[in-house]
């Protein structure tokens, strides 16, 4: 064990609590503070811990427990939440260009507490405001400081009831009036009403609002975004010929209110239109450096790529909680044994292992390419501040643009399905709503949804990588990109001639042999995707139809096959890179194979299919691999846990609290909640009013 | 078309309203009418109209929209509902086991609203009064009018807080005293309370009490069922000795009283054991008709093969009013298109398709399976209540085990998994709670945990097929079952060497070629599952370790696939019977070859791996063959949903609505909510109590 680093702030890391749990730390191969201090770096951790201590420390975070609010209620709490966070001021705004890890460790912090308070800071101060920011110019400026202290409150409206992915089809209209120098917002029937706006439904006094901007004499210059005030600061009513309202309950985060607006002919000044990419003189000309409506359109929706990049870190966020409150349990829940009297913890049954162990891998696997995701993104930032023109930038938005639209859906379809696996996994005390499962369940879902539907935007990194092969096809240059995640195309040929290198399962015990294979998959599955198109296209096909014939089992499996091979690569060279104390080697290794060997052999059938793997042994391997690796980590498991899993007070789930007390903390929380003991307030309607039986088949 | 048959109440079967969905209705192959009819039959169908207007027209079963309950109301509101059903008495309780198709299509109704209220009546009147009349002798039969007259309410109470799945494992107590001839009933300590216990939150008066049963002396007889008072009914006070309450919220079913209970050295009279299998003389003997304690708990619990084949239509219920919902949704649903103006329904995608069709091929699939497997029961229970003692008797009930303990894991998992496809299927909107995709999700999730354990529940399963080859290979006689879903392992040599018949996609549009490769996969799993448990016994591992050894890859698949494989004969055969109407042979059989091969291609790897499938070709084949299926589905998909789904108030989605005015009805359901355009109760915490930036910054 590392010693326990003191500072003024009393030791970072404390030792945690004493209880049943302790047995399972205890047989830990790794020491635990040592792999928190890799893993996060000692700033972030100082970091995260402040934030952690000033939410317990506050009141008014504390948990209602047993008392449910109403959804009315929630959004009030969340809101005051919110103000308070301003008071605190965790990260001073000039700051967040500069600190994209620090912007990160601030999402996760408040998303483990709340996804609905994290999701309505950032609303308003990261999308509306940078929002502003990269597509306003100057004049807009002196609303940043009004958004940094909350003089107004700011939400992204985008989205209408009828399009969400089709976003060039939005059909809100801002008509410029020369005469009077202003824009007429409007909203032409109920369709078009800008529909499930963050911050929309109670808040928001002003709006970013994407409307097809057009000229005196008609013509359209496409979808452009204004700043339009919906409503009055002093008051919180709206403003004239505005309707705006709450959409009502949603599944999950709904200490958010979104909102839906419809504008009746709204007039706003014509500087309040964000001019960076297109703007309209006094007179009513359009002017544009933009070549066209689409390349013009993409430049003012850049911001979604930090919506993107910031989902991946936020589906991670809820992957951890729910393995950190699964594996607890696991490991203190004891059911069956060898014999009559002895119960072992389910922790030790090879089924429980297999069906958590690899998630808990893929949450470690997944936050560090998140991590490095967001470096990636500060490197593009950089560029956009310094207004750097190069080749090197562009490509680098491209392979960024692509690695986030499929890493969403990868990060955000391995949490639902771990949060669901997790809930299962424990049981009955699983689908206890104070365990929170249900809830971080409900609050990720979304993540599959927002910022591009997951299967819409893995088309973004199947085009990607078919315009690269395209591209090397018509004899272009060799395949390279900034961050070398496509590097390996370069050797596509060669990679499809490749065959499986190992058969026993110890071949398969690290992470380099399931890489080789993704390699060669990814190969196979972008040769069959362009062969299948370019079929398509000649047998008559639209550019549209043949697109949407090759997306199931072609373009699909391929963005998702490149974004693992990806998320593999990078834990593989994480964990093997020199920089790793010894101690801490074999535990990372292991969690890096699991992960690769696991996320490919969903992969299994391509790999025989395609002849990569043949003969029973080698699929036999896999299944081995993984079954071995998990016995290898479950020792290990907890302390795995403790390193990822915030305070107790946060988690909030008794049956996942540190020190194992499972029955303990469970009923403690139970008999915390409201009237549990009490009669039912209705309960003369079962003694006195008795029913009829019958008295109403008469009705029938 | 078939004519409407009118009846004494009007046409039983409406013709859908206008609206935009009539486009798609137009393209269906088939007449939905005649499907209707021969999917339900006359009988079933006139039942179900009669529940459903009942709940509709009566004022105490209204939606209400907008206001949604707290717990304590829902649970008031689901109490008044329940003694309603009483008021109408759909099924008069006589006719409980002469119809039991009739009792599947109660809960199908009553679920189809709201499992909250299926749930708190079923309870009480089957799995309490069930348990009553199949546990307890003529002296407890007096009971059941008052469970029929609700002057009683009842509870279950079989798992504790420490044990669910290893019920043997329960510690409550009930010793004997024979100086007052009564037995003791005690909670040794917090691990033991009963918890989880449906209706025991608050309203039962009485509960079925699992405990361990012993005799002076201090000899423990194991698990028996005891009647036990809880709550006083005039009162609904608990008795003395008695600590009950509600165990909190829960994900789902939060109209259902969920209830924990201790009990402090309660008293109860010694004819109150339910003493059908063992009993207590007077003077504290213990004399029972069964040999060993294992095959008495085994009878006490025999109600719960009832819950687990209930389990199989409740999951198909929430399959089927989910992709009612998002096929409605995706046939109106328009996004993107082929140029910039035109948009198609997003149901016309292959992904979209792919995503959906599937799911509903598997709800008739599995809708078919849970109706044959009601039959069987009712066979079952016949046999049961003539007390038949033949080995047919007993292979039926043996069968009848199997093939609920696998298919309760089967429907459930898909239905969870369909819903949450259907959920993100239906993007933003799915994620509003007024569609229902959310309350469907959670109020299924259970499903895969009650009545046992999905993952435990197939052991089950697989423990019944090894043991059919372990008495094969001891020269046994063959393979043969009353219900014949094994009879196909008697040629199990023969099928291991089968090949794959087909490569072009032609081959596998009907469900002949894909059950044929089942039934070569449920031998291969059977073949590797034994040689496996074997080897582990072999290399000197106990019984307990050898199997936990053997579940992941092996005996878990295996359980799994053999159900599949019954699924898809069951529908296949239905499909290709004579019997079925000509206009529905080809819509039947498309669905039946669709659920096959979709199911069948998630084990594609094993198909390789063993050598059934090899070559490329084989496994295109599959892929081509679900989406050519898909493909010829997709104009049939509306009418197919207007043949499972209930009528529109009984399927509560605005998104959902038969007449697919999408929009409109969103908007009608968003602006019915409470309070939509009101300005925030708590306005002036934005307007006038403003954050001061960082002025709690000193405090971190």
């Amino acid at each position: 064990m590392v010693p326990v680093r003191e500072s003024s702030d009393g030791p970072m890391l404390l030792d945690p609590p004493q209880g049943p749990l302790h047995v399972a730390r205890a047989r830990a191969s790794f020491p635990w503070k040592e792999l928190v201090l890799f893993w996060e770096g000692e700033d972030i951790l100082r970091y995260k811990k402040t934030i952690f201590s000033a939410l317990e420390n506050d009141p008014l975070f504390a948990h209602r427990r047993g008392s449910w609010l109403s959804v009315e209620k929630y959004q009030e709490l969340n809101f005051l939440r919110c103000k308070r966070i301003f008071e605190y001021d965790f990260l001073p705004m000039g700051d967040v260009l500069g600190s994209l890890p620090k912007v990160l460790a601030l999402i996760e912090c408040l998303g483990m507490y709340d996804w609905s308070l994290a999701s309505k800071f950032f609303l308003h101060v990261l999308t509306f405001g940078f929002a502003i920011y990269s597509s306003g110019s100057e004049q807009h400026f002196r609303y940043l400081p009004k958004v940094l202290s909350m003089e107004i409150f700011g939400c992204f409206a985008l989205t209408e009831v009828s399009h969400g992915s089709n976003t060039k089809g939005m059909r809100t209209t801002a008509h410029y009036d020369p005469t009077t120098q202003e824009f007429i917002i409007h909203s032409p029937d109920f369709e078009a009403a800008k529909f499930w706006v963050g911050n929309m439904g109670k808040t928001a006094t002003h709006a970013v609002v994407f409307a097809q901007l057009y000229t005196p004499g008609g013509q359209c210059h496409g979808l452009h975004p204004f700043l339009v005030q919906i409503r009055d600061p002093k008051t919180l009513l709206p403003m004239p010929g505005v309707m705006v309202g709450d959409i009502g309950k949603k599944l999950g985060q709904n200490g958010l209110d979104n909102g839906f607006a419809m504008f009746h002919k709204v007039r706003i000044p014509r500087r309040d239109l964000l001019n960076r990419s297109g703007d309209v003189t006094p007179e009513g000309a359009y002017i544009t450096h933009v070549k066209d409506a689409g390349q013009h359109f993409s430049k003012s929706l850049g911001s979604l790529a930090f919506g993107r990049v910031a989902i991946v870190a936020m589906s991670v966020v809820n992957l951890k909680l729910a393995v950190s409150i699964a594996l607890r349990f696991s490991a203190t829940r004891r059911q069956f044994g060898p014999t009559d009297g002895e119960e072992v913890p389910v922790l030790e049954y090879p089924m429980q292992q297999w069906r958590l162990l690899p998630y808990l891998a893929a949450a470690y696997a997944l936050d560090h390419f998140s991590k490095s995701l967001f470096l990636d993104l500060g490197e593009l930032q950089q560029g956009l501040l310094g207004k750097d023109q190069s080749v090197r930038q562009a490509e680098l938005g491209r392979e960024i643009h692509a690695l986030s639209s499929a890493g969403k859906p990868l990060a955000s379809w391995t949490a639902q399905r771990g949060i669901q696996e997790c809930r299962e996994a424990c049981g009955g005390h699983g689908y206890l709503a104070m365990n929170r499962l249900g809830n971080l369940r409900d609050d990720n879902d979304p993540n599959c949804t927002y910022e591009g539907d997951n299967n819409v935007l893995l088309q973004q990194t199947s085009n990607y990588l078919l315009g690269l092969l395209a591209h090397r096809d018509q004899g272009g240059a060799c395949i390279q990109s900034p961050l070398k995640t496509v590097d390996f195309l370069d050797a596509y040929p060669d990679i499809l001639g490749r065959r499986f290198e190992g058969s026993s399962p110890e071949d398969l015990l690290d992470s380099s042999v399931p890489l080789a294979a993704y390699e060669w998959l990814v190969c196979y599955l972008l040769r069959e995707s362009y062969q299948r198109l370019n079929q398509e296209k000649r047998s008559g096909k639209s550019d549209f139809e043949a697109r949407n014939n090759c997306q199931v089992y072609h373009c699909r499996p391929l963005a998702l096959a490149f974004l693992e091979l990806t998320v593999v690569r990078r834990f593989h060279e994480h964990a093997h890179q020199p920089g790793v104390p010894p101690p801490l080697r074999a535990v990372l290794r292991r969690l890096s194979a699991l992960y690769a060997v696991w996320s490919l052999s969903q992969h299994t059938a391509l790999l025989y299919r395609g002849g990569y793997l043949s003969g029973e042994r080698a699929g036999k391997a896999m299944e081995s691999a993984v079954l071995a690796l998990c016995a290898q980590l479950k020792d290990d498991a907890v302390a795995l846990v403790d390193v990822i899993a915030p305070p107790d007070f946060i988690l909030d789930s008794p049956i996942g609290r540190a020190d194992g007390e499972l029955y303990k903390n469970l009923w403690t929380a139970v008999l915390q909640g409201s009237k549990v003991l009490e009669r039912a307030s209705w309960w003369s309607e079962f003694a006195v009013n008795k029913p009829v039986i019958g008295s109403l088949k008469s009705k029938l």
